[in-house]
């Protein structure tokens, strides 16, 4: 019975996506290391090292045919997985193929370049399931580009935005670290093939052509020097794991707000079963963003690992191994469960219009004291001036009393400026919302 | 089939101990679970609220009686475990009991409590293993206790010392940590009971008694206000595994050091099978050791997350949840593994006498130039003048060239202070272990 | 002109305590270092191993008589400041004095005796400045013990509670931290004098009597074995001032939560230049609240080098006095500004208990929905048919459709079973603060 | 007098160039302040909306000008500098050019431009220092491109390599990194001018063209939609700077362990009054790359709390600033530090090439089994039978007794085999350079 969290029972709908979980399943391990050792018999044979049959004899083997728990025993004495995993391999291959099998590899070359294997599967999958939220953002966007509600600054109220414009923050947040992923795949999507100390020199004489044409067969990049102690691409993975889900988190985050019994301007998708409360029948608890900015915390420690990693030893130091098999799977994996709750989310986020504008109206008018100001301004008078007259007349109002636009009418030494009509001028939303489209143009364009 | 490194079939033997991973299993989950409850339902009974049976009805009630799968599902639609659960054991109950089931607490309750409970077995499990080394390392130093070699400052030959001191070091760094686990304890193990806001509102008119009588039934402390938010014991908790597996890294870290082929004082215990090279038959890599390297820093990004976890809003905010959900069971078990994993080390530690005794040598007798130094200045020169003497005697040694102390014998401006027998004196080894017995005591005592 | 942010002339009383400040200043460091080498003087004086005169020789040098850039740039050059320092300090001695100076130490020895000498001064106006957060909380939570406000879980109103209790919680957070600072003092506040390796061989045949002589001379403790390469306690001290100010930014990011324009519960001191906005003269940015959020980021970031610095290596090595050098003032005099900053925030909170009042109205009384569940259970309906039976009366309310009371009070399926009268008085908010007080003699007794 | 260690007079020569203290000097943010307002000025005046005058009188400004201590008092009140030095600003300007100073402009636009602009410095030395660093190493590796060495896995010696290929390694290392350094300033070195809520309103109904000419002005990019709670790109900087001082951390660390006194295959450069010992005098102490190892964990740590500043509130949120204001400069000063002090270490590194042989002999041949493996299969031996024989002459070996060739020439089972000519052709050391020119071709060409 499984007991982390990830692969619980209990547990694991709360970490998990099956998606996820496949690309990293110990049957998909095992494929990766075969698809490894079949791409180097491939590459063997091209250079005329190897005979035919073995890459088709490696391409036909199936997880099932091994014996996981044994091998898995085995690992538990040997360190790493790779050395019991070859002696088995080997033990299903004809003796006529057994001397060209791995030959020339080291067992960091296999287990560095099936990671990347992995990787390239979980990074799919994450592209999708981002596009996926950010489709989604964007309908949202473009569903209230017009919607006027209260920007804030520190919580307070400061100006009118819309709540379109304020999706289309999210929005960009979360699609500019994404157009970072090719930049980052193309570090990373890169085979290893060096042998011990990664000089190529058991590869035979035409070490880097096998080199180039193992990577080539698995579809990679391939690397001018060996990376076995130069993790700097995997921990740039983790970084942008990183702040891809600080993207997500502040969605999230800014969702929990909004929800606020106060505010209430969102609230989430209402699912029978979800975020009620057992003991508080009215309660609609944010419980997948709450959710969400806990794995955010997670996935900044899974991170933090990785970055120790880079100052391995000499030509290859094994110390970053625990880390890497640990935070692949398990960051990625958060990730992409992350994704996949966001998805729900935006697709069903209840937006309540009705409340925007009340709290857009709770301050009374004050949040377009500074038109006022400005306006007082430009009219001639003296910052310092003006600044008074805006002060005596928001106070009150800030204290509750009464309404800012009726008082400044009230107040002679401001409608000596100003008259009525363009005091109420001051008071439109319009203003605020006048450059939305070109900022829209701007993101979606 | 197990994707995450910790279940994994394949990768499990490297980062998990099966009597850990019993501790935060499925099943001792809902076990912990309904511990919880019936402590719950003990309690109310002293207090007269609950009918006597209860208790044994929930006492009787085994994991295996519930749909897990099911739970698991549920758990992923409410975002807490909690409700299904409560719900699925409500069923199982008589109508009459109903009513007393779970009555009072809120879901957080209930999992901190039982977080708290599997904590505790944690703990024991812990402390046990911990013994296991510091009994093995106490055991090493007194076997080495009187056993020379150099001491090394920035991996350079400082000065002699003996193994067994360097054991004791090793020793001390881990038992001082053990030695604040009792009153960490006390801070950790502690029942949770107040209600959705922790006023103890609805536990009834003898709230504090109910809670007090819940916490006695489950065998822990009492807590004087709500922890729905104040996790610092939790984190407490996080940081003392992080200095306990850096102290266990340090142990490890050296080893790796002292096994370099240069140096080779010591060698990982050999089993077939481990640490060997498919390639390279003649390695002994320490295996177990660099594995421990890499374990500490996946146990130090775990707590980083926790640490974000004191500041949690208001009073609940289930953001933490995800966060010591996945850190409980990831930062223990690999704790204990990498606790299992020293233990072999310790108690199979090969140790190298003649290699110490070589590299003793090594720099030709210029490890006691600082007595040297001191002897000339005890004699009456000047600081600065038998710095020169020692200088001009200990470079060329340090080239290569010689010996240090018959350079030293050659030389008629320190002869001239100090006599052939006073030289041969200073280069004796057993000025440097003369307090060890002293420290001994001091540490072992 | 300074540049680092904590010194800086203009962003340094964003960071910065002058108390604390002036227990790190380079007059105060080698003030450390001056009275450690008295303490060593003094301790070889009393085994007779060094003139009277040398420790009040010692004790008489101010950090006025060095030239500390000459200091500096050797110390550029050496990599580490005792060399030069030692050094300029023989400069300063009779010839006479010069064997007993510094006789037997190593350069680690020194500054780690210095480092624990300053810990123990910012210990203290740690303690002290706590003591006033504290204290100012306590008065805080006395003042408002009664005083009803809603309280809230996921930033949804869950049931009431006070706002004394709430600042009780708060008070606590800080307090349990601060319970563990005796005991963490006594782990910290140890010499350090073991020689190059560790080993007291240097020391002279008295060489552990010398060890103890030393700490006592200093007012600390004595460790049974070197701490060159053991740094526990350094480590722990960093994680405690983590714990401290993670206590001090859950208080911090309520406040701020709490002065949200639509909440309006408390707000920040009004001072005359602060928190307003030149652009918006109606804001109250809750400045110091906010500040403190992200100066526990940065407290947090600062801790976790230390973690690394448990595994160092054989019996010294110097990567950690780089960490060690920055954290030590940078966290302490951080938190020593949370602290300060924090008083100011407790002992001028302006309270709204109007606003406490309209936000506990605000959702028609559905925070009572709980109390109604369970009296309708109590009163023999099956928990389904209560569920129902609140949920059609509440749903309503929640969209902004009448009063829960009301609702109730004409729902005649509810009315046959609990009476006007008992309705209303599931309404009362006494029963929520029944056990407040004993909550408060808990906390407070 | 300073205390920060950054500032300090004593320990700033440990962690500080003067170069880049002087891009975060008070001076230089001053600097950085007017000229960001000197640009929207000169923007200003391009739309026609602001006198010639101003920019002009706003580019005469010097920082000297300006009261710094009044300045930063004001800040302690106000908790941000931009509100007092634009008050401050304003009382030197003359009334008329009063009302276009500063307008529309929130006080984080002029912040974040002024901190984009001295990140702009900061990068500019950074990669001026970090070429150096490269040039050194790849003299260093060109110099050295044939000179044999071992290489070591885990510290174990396991087969040859060259030291130029290690310096290869160490360079493509910190070269990769340094490649991302364009992609990331693109993505930085972004204007910030959006108004308090980001939506231009402010900036009048050109607001657009507006923020584009002041981001011309300023050499900037122009961001499609407001950053004030979009922080990926300053994170993303974060990270960038781990990642390079990871990689001079890999190079550092590969020192001191070369530098050993068991391997001493390196050492740093020997400084008059550098990484000598007061009290050894044959010591050489690494401390060039022991500081190195510390500085990188000071960054790393310094990285983590702008992790924590991805997931910002709403349309502003004060709590990264605090974070940004320490970790900008204290995270390029120290890395510029290390870069400084790495480009001494490369250009001074002392080699050892008579110590390079002594190594790579000193396992008797041992390193050469894998040949002597490979050859007996190819030979038709099965790989069982092969490893039998290498392990039976090589484990004498291994335990100290002979030379691994002899013993292969005395074993009738090898001879049979493999003749006297082959084996010695096996221990060739050609047979592991043979690859290098290539791998230079690649790394170089």
């Amino acid at each position: 019975m499984a007991f982390s969290p990830l692969d619980s029972t209990l547990l694991g709908p709360l970490f998990t996506t099956p998606e996820m979980a496949a690309v990293f399943s110990d049957r998909a391990y095992v494929l990766a290391l075969l698809r490894v050792e079949t791409a180097l018999a491939k590459a063997l044979f091209r250079l005329g090292r190897a005979p035919a049959g073995l890459a088709e004899a490696l391409a036909a083997l199936q997880p099932e045919a091994f014996d996981l728990n044994e091998i898995g025993r085995q690992t538990g004495r040997a360190g790493v997985p790779i050395i019991p995993f070859v002696a088995a391999v080997r033990r299903r291959l004809p003796p006529e193929f057994e001397p060209a099998f791995h030959a020339g590899a080291t067992t960091q070359d296999i287990s560095d370049s099936a990671l990347v294997v992995q990787m390239r599967a979980a990074f799919a999958l994450i592209a999708a399931d981002a596009a996926a939220v950010i489709a989604g953002l964007a309908a949202l966007a473009n569903r209230h580009r017009l919607l006027p509600c209260i920007g804030r600054t520190y919580l307070q109220h400061a100006a009118p935005i819309t709540f379109g414009f304020k999706a289309a923050i999210w929005l960009y947040g979360i699609a500019e670290v994404c157009e970072a992923l090719p930049d980052l795949q193309r570090r990373v999507l890169v085979a290893s093939l060096g042998g011990p100390v990664g000089t190529l020199a058991g590869l035979g004489s035409d070490g880097p052509a096998l080199a180039a044409a193992f990577a080539e067969a698995l579809g990679l990049g391939s690397a001018p020097i060996a990376w076995h102690t130069r993790r700097a691409a995997i921990v740039e993975t983790g970084q942008w794991l990183n702040r891809l889900i600080g993207a997500l988190a502040k969605f999230a985050r800014d969702v929990v707000l909004l929800s606020a019994s106060e505010t209430a301007e969102v609230s989430e998708p209402l699912v029978v079963g979800r975020g009620g409360s057992s003991a508080m029948p009215h309660k609609r608890n944010p419980v997948l963003s709450e959710n969400l900015c806990g794995l955010a915390r997670l996935v900044r420690g899974m991170v933090t690992p990785a970055l120790e990693n880079v100052a391995l030893w000499h030509e290859r130091d094994i110390s970053h191994s625990s880390v890497e098999r640990m935070i692949a799977p398990d960051s990625t994996i958060t990730l992409d469960f992350a994704l996949a709750r966001l998805t729900q989310l935006v697709d069903g986020l209840v937006v309540y219009p009705d409340n925007m504008a009340k709290n857009l109206a709770r301050l009374g008018g004050l949040i377009h004291s500074q038109r006022v100001l400005l306006a007082l301004t430009e009219k001639g008078l003296a910052r310092d001036e003006a600044y008074v007259l805006v002060q005596r007349n928001a106070m009150p109002v800030w204290q509750g009393d009464g309404d800012f636009l009726e008082r400044l009418k009230g107040d002679p030494a401001v409608t000596r400026v100003l008259g009525a009509g363009e005091l109420e001028a001051l008071f439109e939303l319009s203003y605020h919302l006048r450059h939305v489209d070109t900022i829209f143009e701007k993101v979606f364009g």
